[in-house]
């Protein structure tokens, strides 16, 4: 696997905007902008969908200072088939765009790319747009949203949201220092309602990558954070660094952390592109701007299934990029 | 949109292995390998895809003289959904793994992302892999094969096939000189059974913007070959230079090469992310090695549509990527 440091890729500005069960949520005061349904006032859930992922992207820019009509260079990511938000919402842009999917490792593989672009190329900023929403993937990958089949325990939910991150190479506080590009592991895993697990090996893998190819370990971050292996995944990963005699203790999950649980239902958490950048977006980058963190790794984590090769039996191969935010 | 200029990038490998009716074509003969179907001898049409991808990318492996456990970087793009021909192939290699979608234009996407990122890191080859099959396709985007609806006119075929372009830095005679990553563009167009419709403005304002970013002209290339507007998206983008007063005279579009149109029933020709590759990496590369072309700009264009934002009456929106294979 392939490990990058970088020395001139800054954070000018995040941004995130929720549905109403993460407005809900431990994270719920520090969205920039929630809605009261999933529709956002639109006709169709395809349609709230964009609007969300349009606010997130325009509220970052604003944020970062830069011309609403966009930076140089767009990334983007959602769950719907062929990126179907993302490219729509793109057109709205003068940005030259990076169509990418890794499912829900995708908010890393776009910052890992735009971090290597900013450095290679003329381009002064790039931003990378994360979206998922329950309504339109629960409906795409699993039964439409009436069906009350009931769920297992190993369930996940898709986060309702959308991140942006705007990265330049003009100095703040914040920077990306060093990523890692994950491969693909198909371990077998055949279970759609236990994502977590079936993504869990790719995680450690990507982890281990990382810190053998940079030189760096476990403690050297204040905190690891998974998105989205939620509780079972968790645990597995925390038992394959045990098995060589790494404990990790600084570890926590965005799907563990997104939801109150048990108060709402959540089974195990939440997954969805969107789920690692809301909680990173807001509870860490705070503790990142108020110090209280220096360095935080943060490994998004996805699990690259089709409802057809599901339906052929054919098992669910996952993959994790990883990507470091540093005090500057 | 973002130009770019390659000083180290070098083709070390093509390949491409095809269906049986691009086998019946005017490319048919300089395929590196072709199947008698869409199954590939598998049970099912995405297992014959896959296949197909493997081949085209071990073949090209093995042309490169590189290891066939993979290069340290693969960047793949099918068109089913979630990417699942190239996330279920990638996880036989050990490289790291980008997925990238952006339709038809997803190979231009690849190679331009390759070519920087070899620049910008300490990777040594990487490999773009692009796919698609007549089989999965027709039945994902528009009806099961079986199902005997006429067609328009304006139909064009998914190509059946795999294409893979192994680049690396030590010099070989054709390199990746130039490339602009384009921007997504929406203007309104409805009808899914005219894509070279939907694509020509795109292909225009992206070729238009590597002119004027690079400062060349159109007489500066031996061959431009766009993929895939074919024949009515191809009259529409000389139209569009010819009311600025630019005559191209060096343009074709691989969609109108990879079938005998007529005799093969290929209504306006082929589509599809193999149908360029396929088409460069045989009959164009031929000429690049014999010193018949010296350079050539390939525009590949994509129709960013989704089966049920089409359901929902929503426009689709078209982007084009382009770079140039040069003699080194």
């Amino acid at each position: 696997m392939q490990s990058y440091r970088f020395e001139n890729v800054y954070i000018k500005s995040v941004s995130a905007v929720a549905g109403p069960k993460e407005k809900d949520g431990p994270c719920g005061n520090l969205f920039d902008k929630t809605y009261t349904s999933l529709y956002a006032e639109k006709k169709t859930l395809e349609e709230g969908e964009k609007t969300m992922q349009e606010d997130a992207i325009n509220i970052a820019l604003i944020k970062a200072g830069l011309d609403i009509k966009g930076p140089e260079l767009l990334i983007s990511a959602d769950l719907n088939n062929q990126l179907a938000c993302s490219s729509k919402v793109a057109s709205s842009y003068i940005s030259s765009f990076l169509g990418i999917y890794s499912a829900c490792a995708s908010s890393a593989e776009g910052v890992i790319l735009a971090s290597l672009l900013l450095e290679r190329s003329n381009i002064k900023n790039a931003l990378i747009s994360s979206t998922s929403s329950f309504g339109t993937a629960e409906r795409q990958f699993r039964y439409p949203l009436e069906y009350g089949i009931p769920k297992k325990q190993t369930t996940t939910l898709t986060v309702t949201g959308s991140g942006s991150m705007v990265l330049g190479k003009k100095t703040t506080d914040l920077k990306i220092t060093e990523a890692t590009l994950g491969k693909v592991f198909d371990p077998g895993w055949k279970d759609v309602n236990d994502m977590g697990g079936a993504m869990s090996f790719a995680a450690y893998k990507t982890l281990k990558s990382h810190f053998e190819n940079l030189g760096t370990k476990p403690s050297d971050y204040d905190l690891i954070i998974t998105g989205d292996l939620s509780i079972i995944g968790s645990n597995i990963l925390l038992d394959l660094f045990k098995e060589e005699g790494i404990e990790i203790k600084n570890h926590n999950d965005a799907g563990k952390i997104i939801y109150q649980r048990e108060k709402q239902k959540a089974f195990c958490g939440g997954s969805g592109i969107a789920c690692l950048p809301l909680v990173a977006y807001t509870k860490i980058y705070e503790k990142l701007k108020k110090k209280e963190y220096r360095k935080v790794l943060l490994a998004a984590t996805g699990a690259l299934f089709d409802p057809v090769y599901v339906q052929q039996k054919q098992s669910i191969p996952a993959i994790c990029h990883c990507y470091t935010i540093e005090r500057g």
